[in-house]
């Protein structure tokens, strides 16, 4: 908070909140919130639906201001701004506090200087400690054998969301939960990074990619896989070649020292020097923790130099619009003389399997 | 947007975007919203990543302005700013919004004033038309048979995950998602409204709460069941008794022309005089629609005036800490002379099932 000039800290649920205080019960649209004063004791402001669970957060913050629905949490605010000189201060919000929260609290403090705590904690949670590589581990262990549940739906006549519902359930059936919406893509909708799995069923000749994480004690997996269905054209089996080196490249830049950016155009080098550069439409990957997305980000610009016990995925893609995308996604962690991938190995070459009715 | 002095709105995704456009993918971290000007062409901001998806939107806006993860999402917005003038005027954003874009488009236009959309959307969408009151009775339906398969599930020796598990995997296996994370509390954890499923394992004499909602078409469903492993106590027979009765005055109350509040007021009456009224610690309910919580929130002091089409829950609880919970929720729309429930009928007494080994 020193370092960057900030004199209480505002955090609603979410990474921040359970990084500090083990905590991160969810108030929805009501304010559940951690105030940290720069020299006193914090403070949990919580809807009285959720005090019991607040009066249990394992950080033991006994400070406890309890609002009721009908009365609303804004008495509780400017209290704490009386007692915390709030209105002369600088003020650090999580990044993710909705603005229904934020535009109220800035209207209660007008005189108050509103910045985000998003730099504040990376350079924290970018440094993971041994509890937390092994929960890192923990939850891509249950996202490697949930890509075997995946790939078992995968026949001729399942939809995409069928597949993505038996990859939720073997995650669940572990304890875990899922990192984000799982995402199955298949024929065409591959050519979609981010696509929502729909009622399109699987035909043969599809290329399916399988994108999804399991979500361990708050620490997130992530990975995507892809499968032709029935034979692949030689087509996709070039692609699939070429983002299986561009991945490899990556990985063998990664090591402490060099530079996120260089990871990045790694990647990106063997994909454009192959003639596919405008397709590969994204960074190469992204940090991981306790948020699925966090830093260091793999990506042209980002001179963070990579350091032992930092977390991120390789992912580089090719998307080709109206035919079908291929990436391939590990997770990795930077060990001191290179990196470590917390996935399995990544076959070779692409996998297809028999285009079997359902 | 000319009623709340509005000049522009920067909506991100959400049940604003889909109400307005109908489309509502997902940008996560990186930024992609809908610009809605006074008097021009609406456009949309998309991360390359999406913008094959952003190009399909069903409102047909065409005006697509493309960011790549490199070069970063602020120069379109400052580009935006000053072709719509964004610097002298008032910007409304979606309430949830969050910080990470919020602060930064705030840096970005240090002159312009930010107000939440909250009531400009609540607003319109409080007044729901038929093929919307069609798709809430669809989602009902959905969880009405999804109850069924948690209830299947309620043996001893089973988890709250488990069941959980199983409510989820009914309304996916209708083609629906969920509304919310599906809440299961059991014994004392019951007694937490909004308490996560966890490792707990079902025992003979709990009180069980389900407590979820099917999502279809957008628009979401919302029910509270309650059982009883093995015979119940006379204290949670009478407990049920009382919150039933609740139930049923806030319905009888629930017409065109009456306020929130005197709904909420019915409710509360019941459980006060029966002794109860502080262990009912939440509002008797809250609208819903494209949100899961939206207007009209059935809570004292709000005067809001219920008629015909609008749609909330009436779910007063009654919550004894360490001990056990109830909560009997349905869904309803104000009709000519009454109000409807989408939801079957909740039953009268408490329902208990032999305490049968999993």
């Amino acid at each position: 908070m020193i370092t960057w000039g900030l004199d209480t800290l505002i955090l609603t649920p979410g990474a921040a909140m359970r990084y500090l205080t083990g905590f991160s019960e969810e108030g929805f649209e009501r304010l559940l919130c951690l105030v940290v004063p720069d020299d006193r004791n914090c403070v949990f402001i919580s809807p009285t639906l959720n005090a019991e669970q607040t009066r249990k957060n394992p950080a033991g913050i006994s400070d406890i201001r309890v609002w009721d629905d009908g009365q609303g949490w804004e008495s509780t605010i400017k209290e704490l701004s009386s007692q915390l000189d709030l209105d002369i201060g600088i003020v650090g919000v999580d990044e993710g506090m909705s603005a229904r929260f934020l535009l109220r609290i800035q209207e209660l403090l007008p005189t108050t200087l509103f910045k985000s705590t998003e730099r504040v904690f990376s350079d924290c949670r970018i440094h993971k400690d041994g509890g937390e590589l092994a929960s890192m581990q923990h939850a891509a262990e249950i996202s490697d054998r949930a890509t075997a549940a995946g790939v078992n739906e995968c026949m001729v006549g399942r939809t995409e969301k069928a597949i993505a519902l038996a990859i939720n359930n073997a995650i669940a059936l572990e304890g875990a939960s899922t990192s984000f919406e799982t995402i199955v893509s298949s024929g065409s909708n591959s050519a979609l990074p981010h696509h929502t799995p729909g009622s399109r069923r699987l035909r043969n000749g599809d290329i399916v990619n399988l994108d999804f994480g399991a979500r361990y004690d708050g620490y997130c997996g992530d990975i995507t896989r892809v499968i032709s269905i029935g034979k692949p054209s030689d087509e996709a089996k070039n692609i699939y070649d070429i983002v299986y080196s561009a991945h490899q490249a990556a990985r063998a830049a990664a090591k402490p020292g060099v530079s996120a950016q260089s990871v990045d155009a790694a990647a990106r080098a063997v994909i454009t020097e192959a003639g596919y550069g405008e397709f590969f439409i994204h960074r190469t990957g992204h940090g991981i923790g306790l948020d699925d997305h966090e830093q260091p980000n793999i990506v042209s610009g980002n001179n963070q130099q990579l350091l032992p016990g930092m977390c991120f995925s390789i992912e580089p893609g090719i998307y080709l619009p109206g035919k079908f995308g291929i990436r391939l996604e590990n997770i990795y962690t930077i060990t001191k003389d290179g990196c470590r991938s917390f996935n399995q190995e990544i076959s070779p070459s692409l996998n297809f399997i028999e285009a079997m009715e359902s």
